[in-house]
């Protein structure tokens, strides 16, 4: 970083709270093939409700929100997904140096301040930061998955293998 | 947001630092049909490179950064892609409650702790405080984008027809 540029914290403000099923962490589906089907509501707080305008066309949303429960940062760590130990800004670790963490969730409804949405991952209660309109994809064959496409190798071949 | 859910803020550090060929808001492209072509590098932070390991393996990655030459917020603002008012959250304006912004760009390489990077539309010198591999997509089909697909028929409409 340039000397020209100081490191400033960053305060952010919960604009929201999430409402899901899950209550514990070891509840959220990990790892391969995890399936995020589940159903949860986005209750956002009254005073930024004027900001939901419009939001209602959008079929996904990204919802940027709050590892509030997260432990403390690990920057190498072994993934329950492959049991490898991988960078932590090549996972979804909930244990960052900033615990933002972010879902895309399908918006199912709107009433008043809260959100149906589908495709919850988070965690009961946890603090909303910021709502985005998800606008485009890459393309598949533009995308490469690193260790993740190494893992769903392996256990597609064991599952051809018969094992 | 439940009583027993207090707002508490939240403190975010920068991780790093991207550098971009746009020095001011104006020089980034914006509306319908902008293409974020431009490469550029994200500097990470000497003491967070180890959480960079494996991160050459994944084509494409979320950059979460900071607004941090946004102004106030505008939870009503007038858009510039359709000049109509949309509600923050149905929009990427950077006048946010948090000034959080969210790119997808594309990996091109990493030399240490700098990655080279294509598709940025951040301008020079602004916090970096997440990076997070880009895994997956939403069907084309499943998709849709509220005012935005509104504001790209009436262009195509209006191209169409020769005006």
């Amino acid at each position: 970083m340039n000397e020209g540029t100081p490191a400033t914290p960053i305060l952010l403000r919960p604009i929201g709270v999430v409402r899901a099923p899950f209550k514990g962490s070891d509840e959220v589906p990990k790892g391969l093939g995890a399936r995020h089907e589940e159903e949860g509501t986005l209750e956002i707080l009254p005073e930024f409700a004027p900001g939901l305008a419009d939001i209602e066309g959008f079929s996904h949303l990204y919802v940027l929100w709050i590892f509030d429960r997260a432990g403390s940062c690990e920057l190498l760590g072994k993934n329950p997904t492959d049991g490898l130990v991988h960078g932590v800004f090549a996972t979804r670790s909930p244990k960052r140096p900033n615990p933002l963490a972010l879902t895309v969730v399908e918006l199912l409804g709107r009433d008043g301040a809260t959100l149906r949405v589908r495709g919850v991952d988070m965690l009961d209660g946890s603090p909303i930061v910021d709502l985005k309109p998800y606008l485009s994809s890459v393309p598949p064959e533009k995308l490469r998955r690193g260790w993740l496409d190494v893992a769903e190798g392996k256990l597609k071949a064991a599952g051809s293998s018969g094992s």
